[in-house]
This record gives structure tokens, C-alpha cells and sequence, in this order.
């Protein structure tokens, strides 16, 4: 008896996010991509959009609807922006799809804060606190049976992994918490913009979204619905003059005289089965984790405060392998297949 | 006896060359800036346009006509693009300005060539032929009296400086002279392309302009004249992912038993007094020459060929230092001032 | 019936190479690793040396010596330095193991030339000049039965897949040929060195080895051997600030009127049904090719020349993706298993 | 009447900090170079040690003592490592000379707190509480009549600059404070190390001695005594890749209802007349002040805290360019002479 491979379909296929998708899928034994769609009227060749993959696999992004999608496909990864997401989504859950969104149109829970952070009416308010968030290191179980998976942020992805044991386990203060983020400039899309010209990104460092970037609540829902004590933190992201990897560094009150190795523990004691979380003793580099699905955490105590690191590659862990990662679970396949 | 400052203006002054001859020209004693102009409605604040110089100059960008700068200026720097700087830059001169373009639009001498290479008509064709080559090292007493200079490009700069003594010398053969050449992105200018944006420029090579780069007359012209032998390039050019620095490396045919030693002999002869070549024993990096005015070059023998190398700051020697060098010429000032 | 996997080794562990190797052979289905061997007399743990593979594979370096190498393993993989290979490759052979060699030690054919270019005596002179060249592309019937297959160097392969072609189809001229190579720093190895140091790599681009590069009489040997025609290229190779990737831009003579298109017909008639080459229209970029097995070639004619272009990822296709394909060749196994 | 250049010094001149100096001190009309001190027997030209400097000073590196020093220079820099640093300096300042010290062993003021940071008894401890830290925007006129001054650290001098007017305004609180700081690689010195061999740096971040970075004890000595309140900041440095720039992201409680405008408003207020601070509205990049002398500063209020940033480049404001300040000061030169 043989197995029939599961019918995927990418939306919104020509960002780093999606090439780097269609990269891991072409690796999935048990995954045929039918289909692939674009905003844009002519439709080009995958080939064409993402020369990398010539010789790959041979298929056009298509400007197709939802139903044209849904008739093709079993499971749909989403790479719209947010709004235009949902609007989408909400059609292809209708015809039965399963769905894993890169948007952050379902992470959220309030329509209120979601219109608040993204100055747009949320386009299917009522799905928004019902659906899963698709971090399977603390919402696994949720994560196989759901319909529609909200694939986590980048930034939230790291800080999540990296904070959210020691809060639970009451060992750093939920008040204050400081996180300085670190990213590579893919984190930042493929549209050329001014700051993101070569000759402007390259040797520089700048700060950017001080305040006011939308990975903020994200980070404060998940940490506060899944520890059970409200945070409130101060989120800074840097630009990095390199391609891919994200770095967390956070600050915390320790709220007890728990060492180094006690809070080390901590961490390793949550993610002790993580197939994807390396609890280490060194000190991370984004290098090791760089074109791989791995989270790299550690922590120090400096003063009475927890330092607390998480490395990503901001493509894969913070994008594309997270997708992969909830599909495996969504349809029962081992969680690492196509992620090693 | 107080002398008085040259007043210079520049035109264009939005892009990476204007920069740089702005930070140059604040350095140098006998200048001051009095006009810079942009042919945008809005007229942007220096600090604005290049926040790197906010402090050093409290001067507006303006939509200015050529008789506004002439008004204002003794000495005009052009970084208009081709067609759109021979047009103003001959109101300039009929204005009485001397000037000293960047552009392409006064470095060939033949109209037909140069609307075959640059798609365009000449706007000022009669003046192709009667203009000196802004390349000191070739031309420095033309330069001293000439009302207008054509500032030379960057690759012709470091190939031409690399291979003229020795062909004039008669030590390379004129025919089937090969010129590899690879620069750093500042080169391709400032406006954002989808080949410059940071995530495909970084970590990646790439030619470009094979067999059809502008700069290919350019060379063939200056060296055939210079050195009174018909040379007829094959120049290819790559983009490499760095700011700023460009490297030609040329291979020509060994017309005699010359060694190496005879080779770096020729060259040393021809730059002995010259301030900004340096000709070196050993191999040359862009480093070594980044943010100076210097080109350093050197020469091996290995098998009946020359391998050539010059390298450069494309910036600097090969843009915005050699205008400054060319405009100390012009107006008797030590010909290192503000270049060291 | 299950087919039991091949139980595979490596010597000299430590460097870029054997960590992409590695990271290759994890993801092959029929390989078991059964060692690694290091000179060091600390036998660290391979995510020490290798801090990315942390968590994918249990197992020390060891200080072994062949005996003990042959005792464990089918096959091995030798990323020992020239002449320290050969000694140990002897060996093994001796005991039945079938070895790819990263090394140089059997790629030329004459012990002489060898001991020319390489300054040390040849420690096992006989096998060389049996020694199948592991470049699929050429050798393919060859390296299916080989016991010792000598892995091609980075630049000869870039350089042979762009040129072999046009060559043996009288299309290039043998004589004259000009190979301007640039590379990422991972080829330079992974021992510190001044050069190397990131402030002096960054930002920087250098010619080394010119005339005396010891892939120029290996590029030689193949082109001459395969085509039967006598090159005698000239080759400079040149660092690149980038971690992976190579570029060949070579010269030669066209012989006939062949057009650009001609040329690109020769490639795609040769290249039609291979896995790993793509012959491309466009021009190419090493990040196309980036952590692949791909090779990318094009040409074009410039004036009297055909300038041909080849890329690949360094420590892919030019090292342990060519290792991998070379073992798929030697076990009878799909030659794309681990490399798509 | 002509003035007489200043005759100056520098020992250990062969890093990168070294470099800059020489670049800075070559445009600097009253300072002749006389002397260049190396460690090493053999006594290079410093075209050899910084090929970049090549053609612009005919000089030897040598092995001098510091009565040779001292019989020729009036004033010198010191960039030897901490402790030889102060046993040569000691010498110096007894023979008469003025002294620029970069090592950290005048910067603290307790041999105590020293011999803890950097595992060493303290050569000259009386001389310590005694000397002026060089950051002119705190202690310009002690500067002044200084023979002694001991130049910043990198780090501090970004720091401090940001933190020290907010805090003394008493608008932050001065317990608390992280400082989350990230660094080229120029930073880390010009010894090759395997964790800044280029593939290793490039293409990563890493933060690195967290809680035990030498430069905390000297943040906290000098803005406690500065502002009068006691600080213990919590400091992580991370290895940016990149050449120069250097960034401070602060985090600190804001203890009343200032805004932001309000907190610029402390800044502009405090840094009005400085040359080389500029307080920026938007946001700082390192480029801006890349081969500079300037620092940029800017802070945001965020939720309670005020986030404040400073960039400098590590070389020149972190380093030579901070000690040209000093001396300028020193010897009543403008202080931008040389810096511009």
C-alpha cells in the first residue's frame, strides 16, 4: 500500500521565506508542491523568480483564486502580508483546506490590539482566538489536530524559546524584561528599499521599530497565556550587516538566588526531548545555527539579572522550518522529516 | 595677503561620488562650497541627503539653473548622468564656470562611437574631441589650463594606469589584451535595484555588462592615443560584495624576453615621481588603497603573458579624489591638497 | 531484505570540508559514520570541533591509524593534507577500503610535476598515473568501479566543467587560455592565518599564487588528457570577502565564426542530461549555487573570444558534494541521494 | 616667528589602533612622528607593518626604551597591552614626557578593583587616582594640563557619552542600567584568533565575556563619579561582522514623566557646543560615523524605560581620534585639528 503524498500549495510565493519552503519541501518525501501563486499578472516561472531552484521543479506561479487553489491542494502554506492573509485563508479553511500562515494574521487573540499594531480591521476577527500558535515546543498536542496553524514570528520565536521555562518556573520577574534583538537583512524581505541597499546595509548597524514593532504583543500574549504572569517587555531589533541568523539577547530580574547552573537547568529540563532547542553551555553564535531548524538557548546570571540567549536562523526556525515542522506534526509525520 | 577661496558648486549632488567629494572639499583650505544642486522639487537639507556629513555643512540641495550656478561659483564638480551633463555643463562653460564633469559625456572623442555605447545623441559634440582627460599621470599639463576636464571612469583609471607604460614601452602586445575587472557595490550607485538589495549582493559574485560595458571605448581610446598603438580590449567586469574598492586584473601578450623585474621596472620608471601611484613589489589588496586617492600597481610574468593588477578606491582615485586632484591642477594648489 | 548501510570514515575531521561532508553524509540513507580520525593527541567530541552538528552525531575524533580505520569502515574519505594523504590512502587500499581523496596526491599523473609543484616527494608514485580523476561529468564510467577515487580540486572543477566542452569541440583554441579565478575565504581553510583575519579579509580583495597556483598543472592535465589537445593556462586565482563560492571567468580564442548561441549549444548538448550542471543563459551568481552540488556554466562571445563562466559553492561541488556524488557513483546508489 | 612641530611617539605601533593614529597624526600640521616602538627584534618599516601607509612616512618600527623615547619625543601615545603599558609609561612621565596612554591602566582608580579585572598587580597604583580620563566632553579642562591622560575605552566612551547627561539630570535611574553593546571586529585586535578567522566572523554574532568584560568597572567608575550616583551596569558586548562601528543600545528606568523630547531635550542641552557629539532625532547607524571622530547619540522613551543609543567608530572616536582630541587639547591646538 502506498502512501499518497500530501498536495501542498505556497501563496505569495516569491519572498526568501517561500524559496526557502520550497527548498525544504523539495527534500520532504511525502510532499508533491501543486501549486504556487503570485499577485502579479504575468506568471512567471519558479525558475525565473528563484533561479537557485532552476532544475527543481518545474511549475509557474499562477495567479490563482482560493477555490482554484483549494481544488489542488490539501494543506496550504500561506506567505501573503498580514490582512491580505487572512482574507485568503479564511476562504480556503472554508473549502476544506488545512493551512499553515506566515502572517501575522492569527497570532494574535484581540481584533482590537491586532487593528492597534497593524492599523488595519482584522478581515476574520472571530477565528483570531481560536487559532493555534505553531511553536510545537510549547503547543505540540495543539499544533497535530489543528485546521489552521499560526507560524510563529521570527523575533517571538527566539525570545519565546529563550524566556518562556524561566518565567514558568518563576525564576526571572515577568515585569521589566529587556530583549535586544539582532537580525540579518533577509529578516527584513526581498523588496529593495533605501536602507536596505547594499552599500547603506553593509558595515552598519542600525536600530529600528524602536517601540513600536509589531513582534511586541506577539511576545507578551504567548509568554503571558503560556506562563501564566503578565509580562510587558521592551522589545529593541537591530539590522546586521549579514544574510540570515537573529539573535535574542534578554535581560530579566532573577527573582530568587538561583545560579547560572540552576537556571541552565531550568532550560535544559523543558527542552531535554526538543528535537529542534540545543540547550548549550557556551555562548551562541548565529553560525551554528545558520541553515538549520535549531534554537540555540543559554543563559548567564551578571548582577541579579538573568542574561538570556536564543539563536535562530531567521528563515528557517523563525520562517520556513517552523512551517515544515507544524506540517510534519499535522499530518503525523516524524517531526524531523525534511528538517535535518 | 588673504587669497581667496575658490567657490565650487555641484551638481547632482544626491549620490555616493557627491559625497565623497563634499567630505574631500570640506578638507581642503582653499575651497568653499557654495551651491549644490538636485533636480527634485524638494529641496533637501545636505545633512538629509548624506547624514554621515550632518555638522560639516549648513547648505540646502537646490533645483538650480545653470546661469543660478554660474552666478554663484568659479569651479563647477558635474555628477549629472550622461546626456543630462554635457547639456549643462556647456551653459556652464559659456557662463565662464570652469568645470570638471564625471559624467561619460566628455571622455570620448567621437560622437557616433559614443551614441553607439550610450544610446543617446551628444547634446555637445563639437567638444568631445577639444577636452582633456582628467588622468594626471597622462595629461597633467593639458589639465593645468583646461577650462573643462573629463573626470576619468574607475575602471579605465586603474587599467589604464596599469597597463599605458608598458605598452607604450612596447613590452605588451596592443591586440587581444584581456581586463578582468571586479569593483565593490558603491560602484553601481546609490539608487536601491533588486541586485543590489543587501540579501543578493552579499555572499554573492557576479558578472555583468559582459562584452558591452560602457567603460570598454573608454579605455581602448585613452590607451591607443596615449600610447600610439591600437588596442581593442575584451573588459569584463564583476560586482563583488564589498563597499568600495576595485581591482583590474589584465593579461596581455610579452612582445620580448622581458621578466618580471623588466616589467616592474617599466613601471617604476614611468610613476618614480607621481603622488598617488604607488607601484609595489608585492601583490595588491583594495584595503591598501581604500578611502585614498592612491592606485597601486604591479606586474608578473607567468608564461608568455603580463598579469597586471591595479586597484583603486572607485570612489576615490576613481571618481571624487581624482576631481580634486585634477582641480588642484587647475588652480595651482599643491596637487595633493585635501588628498592625504 | 535490508540493505545494510555503508560503514563510512574520515580522516582529518577537522576542517570546513569534512564538517560539510558530514553534514552530507547525515542526511544520506545508507551511510552509517563510523569514524572520524584527527592528529591531535585530544580526541574532542565532534560537536566541539564542529559546533553546528552538536546534537546530530554521537561520536569522538580519534587518533587512529589506518589499521584501525580499515577495521570499521567500507569506505573513506581522506581530507588529509598532500603527502600525509597518500601514506594512509596506501594503506587502507592495502586493506580493501575503497577511498575518496580530498587531497592532491592523485589527481596528477607524473611524480615529477608533482614533486615540481607540490615540493615534496610523492610517497606512493605508482598509483598515480591509475588513478581515476573524480569529476563525474567526464569519468562517470570510470568512478563506478574505482577503488581510489582522487576528488577534484575547487578550481579545477569550475574550470574543466566550463571549458572541457568547447574545447574538445574545436571550438576554443588550446593555447592561450586565460582563467581569472575569484573565491570565497572557507577555500583558504580553516587555520587562522594574518590574511585571513576577518578586519584584513573583509573589505578586501587580493590575487594570490599568481604563476604558481598548484591547481594550474592539474586544470592542465584534465583539459589536455580529455580533450586531446595541450593547454597551458594561465591562472590567477583571487580571494573574496564571501564564505562560499568560486567564480571561473576564462578567455580563449574561438577558433571558428561561432556565435554566442553556438557556444551555448555545445555546453547544453554536452551538459543535457547531467544532474549537477546547469547550463544557464543568463549570467551567473555563486549564490545560485550556494550550500548546492550545482555547477552553473555560461558563455559568451566578446570580440574574438569566447568568455566562459563557471560557479560553484566551494565546499560543495568543488569538495564534499563532489565526495558524495563520487561515493553515490562508487555504491551503485542514485548519484543525487544526499544532494538535492 | 614659526612655530615648532610637536615631536611625537608611539609605542606599540603596529596594531590597527596604531594605524589610525598614524593616518591621523600625518594630516596633523604641528606634529612631526619621530619615533615607532615595537616589541619584536627584527625592526620593520611601517610600509611593511601597515602596507597602507606606504609612500607616506619613510620610518623603522624599533626596539626602544623608554629613555630613547623620551630623548626624542615630547609627547607619546601609548598602545601597548595593560601593565606593560604602565611600566613603560612610569618611565616616561619621569624623563618628561607627556603621555596619551590607550591601555586600560590609568582609566580605573583602585589598584584593588584592577588587580580583580585584570589578573594583575597594578606597576604604578599611586599614580592611578591621579590621572584624567580622556573623554573631553567630561573632563575638557583637566585635559588641558594634563601630563598624563589616560584615552578611553571603546565601549565607555559610547556609553558614557549616551548615558552620563541623563543621568545626572537625574532622569534615569542609575541602578539597573543594561548596556547591550555590539562591535565590529577591528575591536578585537589585529592578532589572528580562531574565532575571528574570517569564516568564522563572517556571517555571525556572538556575544562574548559576558559579565566579565573589563570595560564595566570602568563605565561605573566614571559615570558614578561623574553624576554623582552610584551605578552597576549590567554590560554585554557582541562581535558584529563588520570592520568599524561600534553601537551602545542602554536600557534604564525613567524616574519621572519625561518624555522623549524630553530626554533629547537633556542631550542637546548638555552636548550644545560639543565638536564631535551630535544629538540625532532619528535613528544612528555606525556608517554615519565611520571614519570619523564623531559620536551619535539619540534615546526613545519605551513603555518606563528610556532606551539611548551611541555609535562611534571603535578606531577613531573609541580610539585615535579620542587621543588627537586629547592632544590637540594638550597642547592648545583647535580640537577638531586633524579630526576633520
Amino acid at each position: 500500500m502506498t502512501r499518497t503524498a500530501i498536495r501542498t500549495a505556497i501563496l505569495g510565493a516569491t519572498g526568501y521565506t517561500a524559496r526557502e519552503l520550497l527548498r525544504l519541501l523539495l527534500r520532504h518525501p511525502e510532499v508533491e508542491i501543486v501549486a504556487m501563486t503570485t499577485r502579479q499578472e504575468t506568471e512567471p516561472h519558479v525558475s525565473e523568480v528563484h533561479p537557485s531552484l532552476r532544475g527543481r521543479l518545474d511549475l509557474k506561479l499562477e495567479n490563482l483564486s482560493s477555490a482554484e487553489v483549494a481544488e489542488r491542494a490539501d494543506c496550504v502554506f500561506g506567505c501573503l502580508p498580514h490582512a491580505a492573509s487572512a482574507a485568503m485563508v479564511s476562504e480556503l479553511l472554508g473549502a476544506g483546506c488545512r493551512v499553515v500562515d506566515f502572517s501575522a494574521d492569527y497570532r494574535l487573540d484581540d481584533p482590537q490590539v491586532y487593528a492597534e499594531w497593524y492599523q488595519v480591521e482584522h478581515p476574520d476577527p472571530e477565528r483570531m482566538a481560536k487559532t493555534v500558535y505553531g511553536l510545537p515546543e510549547l503547543f505540540r498536542e495543539s499544533i497535530r489536530n489543528a485546521q489552521l496553524v499560526a507560524n510563529p514570528g521570527c523575533y517571538p520565536t527566539a525570545a519565546i524559546l529563550a524566556l518562556a521555562p524561566l518565567l514558568k518556573a518563576g525564576a526571572i520577574a515577568p515585569r521589566g524584561i529587556v530583549i535586544d534583538a539582532k537580525s540579518g537583512v533577509t529578516g527584513a524581505g526581498r523588496s529593495p528599499k533605501a536602507n536596505l541597499h547594499f552599500p547603506e546595509a553593509n558595515e552598519n548597524m542600525t536600530p529600528y521599530g524602536v517601540g513600536r514593532h509589531r513582534h511586541t504583543p506577539e511576545i507578551d500574549l504567548i509568554l503571558s497565556n503560556w506562563a501564566g504572569v503578565e509580562t510587558n517587555v521592551v522589545f529593541t531589533p537591530h539590522l546586521i550587516p549579514m544574510d540570515r541568523g537573529e539573535m535574542i539577547t534578554a535581560y530579566a530580574d532573577i527573582t530568587t538566588d538561583a545560579s547560572t547552573e540552576d537556571l541552565l537547568g531550568i532550560l535544559q529540563a523543558y527542552y531535554n526531548n526538543e528535537p529542534f532547542v540545543r540547550v548549550i553551555e557556551g555562548l551562541p553564535g548565529t553560525k551554528q545555527v545558520a541553515n538549520t531548524n535549531f534554537c540555540d538557548v543559554t543563559v548567564r546570571k551578571v548582577g541579579d539579572k538573568a542574561v538570556v540567549f536564543g539563536v535562530i536562523d531567521n528563515l528557517i526556525k523563525g520562517a520556513s522550518g517552523a512551517a515544515v515542522q507544524n506540517f510534519n506534526l499535522m499530518y503525523s509525520f516524524p517531526e524531523v522529516t525534511a528538517l535535518l
